[in-house]
């Protein structure tokens, strides 16, 4: 298959194009970079270090004998949209080129309005350009489990039959979202749905969860590793907790540390979009819906196998919790619908504590890449605060005693 | 009260503005004129021609004694939402100023691009404006009917409880917006509930039905009437229906003519905008939906109501279908509860059949600025065509043989 991947110099893409690559799929890719100036604008960078796209491109084809052809430009003009649709010829678009950080969309207006026009606009580009050149493409939408928030009754994937005032219909689950870039997802994904309806486009809107993990089995060479980001806007959370646990930094659940969410290793993920690829809808204006997960966990259960695994390596591991930069809810109830990628074949690959595992022996080798950029783990963005004024960590009072180094919460430029 | 009017230069923004004025409310407004220069981009003009604006707002301050402030101004930029607030510092802000027609958006990319970016960036600096000096306003916000669709279940207000697997919850009722215009309003709302839940924002935010009439009462010299939109892009049905009717020009229901929706004359629109700015909801975070119609008509039903009321006036109508330009359904279900505004006091002035007879007793009088500009009647935006290229006409063949002067479908420029 011809498969063009939107965004495929971030964290989920590059390792999804030499996958694909390696499966004998004929791989294309496109990028603004946008997520290394982004991560670079929060004084951040990638724990491990990753080369620019030419190095990667030469690294994958002289290492892995892998040719992908890459394509600089910004989804957010149509005529690039077109431009690379037209060149590529795909059979399926993978749409990850979006701004993933729900902190991010928070800091002000002006990151909130990026965060629209990168995500909604370059969409709906994509889409535009896709019923003018590719409409028989299939479109895989990275979308977000946050689409749904958490509410009181079950998540199923996308749609739901419910019986309302004595009649029925099958509608879309109503969706919840907890900040402006969870917002962003949602609004693709309505716009995506009218453009199946509408145009006969097909498309696979992946609902995913929390990603975790520093690189999946096949990547070995360093040359060759995704990036992994451990800041507070940019840092999910189990990887931030293995790069805290790393360097001596206690584990930090927001508030309560109750929260649930649905999780999946980076290699389950990379797994599941190869799925989705391999098995398109079917022609003439699908639109469905993967709940892209493996394991649901609240936050402290998290913090808890992190300190369990890490002790196993003679890591000594601090929890405490930080006042919770969000507005969400502390304890809810939480069940989802994740049965359609299984019943395409999707078998989790290993344990959370396994794969917790190779993370910290991986980050271990960067430790101190993470230990010169601790100042951006403590959050500062809350959904309440101005951000432009530096927010002071807001650990409780315990955490600085028991530190064993002080934490500089340097202001933010 | 201290109101501002976003879009006042509009179809609903002028006569709402006269309107409170007269009430005692301190008006500002802000315009970017975008809705002029649109309809004069699709080839057309007001039917009742208006002065600009600062020969409106001469008018009413000469003949009527109102004073009403206006700045030009573009809520796509932060700056001028963050300065339109801080000068007018507003009890009530409602925000008309959206681009309102969804054939205009299902021109192309550019159209589609322009809509999501004036509505919801407009919107989305809004809120963030209000978030830094306007925190105890109450946005009243119009949205559109169209955001639900056409469900085979009875539309709420906004929400609806539910259960679903023997839980229960409360939850936004689902959205199946039909346009990249009804998807813009969809994401406003979206936007909305959120910085309500997290800024403690307060907003009531209108499902608004399809507005038609040439006038509230209260406003009888031509200098300060409204605008009047018959082009297919911005002309709404019945006001369509109505110059088509004065111009000899067939009534032309889309497909079946079946598809029911709601409808509100323009005096009554303003009659509820007013309830809902003097009857504000609870400070800290209240998000209150809304459903602003009177009654539910089928398209058939309203060309009939138009062709019956002109019969009274010696004017002769014929009703001819066109091939459906829109991807909607022919035939469904359609209730709708409508509660709210009554129990504000909303009480429907007249019959529609009277309205009409006013409208078509207005138009008469503009009839051939109609007439000049009838070429722009004829649908040619479909919602699956390429619009660039001229679509012809899609009138079923009777009409040609009965229509009693040829209609030209000019290329659009």
């Amino acid at each position: 298959m011809r498969v063009l991947i939107a965004g495929i110099d971030g964290y989920l893409g590059w390792p999804l194009a030499l996958h694909l690559a390696a499966r004998g799929h004929e791989v294309y890719g496109i990028d603004n970079f946008s997520r290394r100036r982004n991560v670079a604008e929060v004084g951040s960078w990638s724990a491990i270090p990753i080369p620019n796209m030419r190095k990667r491109l030469e690294v994958a084809r002289s290492l892995l004998g892998l040719r992908i052809k890459f394509f600089r430009g910004d989804l957010r003009k149509y005529q690039d949209a077109l431009s690379v649709l037209r060149e590529s010829k795909p059979d399926a678009i993978v749409h990850l080129g979006e701004q993933p950080s729900a902190p991010y969309s928070m800091i002000d207006c002006k990151h909130a309005s990026f965060t629209l026009e990168n995500n909604v606009t370059g969409t709906l580009n994509l889409l535009w350009a896709m019923k003018e050149s590719s409409p028989n493409a299939h479109l895989v939408k990275l979308g977000t489990m946050g689409e749904y928030g958490t509410p009181n009754i079950e998540i199923p994937e996308g749609f739901f039959e419910i019986e309302y005032r004595g009649r029925k219909d099958r509608l879309p689950f109503p969706r919840q979202p907890g900040s402006f870039y969870h917002l962003s997802k949602v609004h693709d994904s309505a716009n995506i749905a009218l453009a199946c309806k509408i145009w006969g486009l097909m498309s696979t809107d992946i609902m995913q969860g929390v990603v975790y993990g520093t690189r999946p089995n096949d990547i070995t060479d360093l040359r060759l590793h995704t990036r992994f980001d451990f800041d507070e806007t940019f840092g999910t959370v189990i990887n931030r907790f293995c790069a805290q646990a790393i360097i001596g930094y206690p584990l930090s659940p927001y508030g309560k540390g109750k929260q649930r969410r649905g999780f999946i290793a980076l290699i389950d993920s990379i797994q599941c979009l190869t799925i989705a690829i391999e098995n398109p809808p079917k022609k003439g204006g699908e639109y469905r819906v993967f709940n892209q997960l493996d394991e649901i966990y609240g936050i402290n259960e998290l913090a808890e196998i992190v300190r369990n695994v890490a002790g196993k390596l003679d890591i000594n591991v601090d929890i405490l919790s930080v006042e919770n930069p969000r507005v969400e809810m502390d304890e809810h109830f939480y069940k989802v619908d994740h049965d359609n990628l299984r019943a395409l074949g999707f078998q989790p690959t290993r344990s959370i504590e396994e794969e917790v595992e190779i993370m910290l022996k991986d980050l271990t080798k960067v430790q101190r890449r993470i230990r010169e950029k601790k100042h951006v783990i403590a959050p500062r963005v809350t959904w309440k605060g101005v951000a432009s004024v530096p927010i002071r960590m807001r650990v409780h009072s315990e955490l600085l005693d028991r530190q064993q180094e002080p934490i500089r919460v340097a202001p933010r430029r």
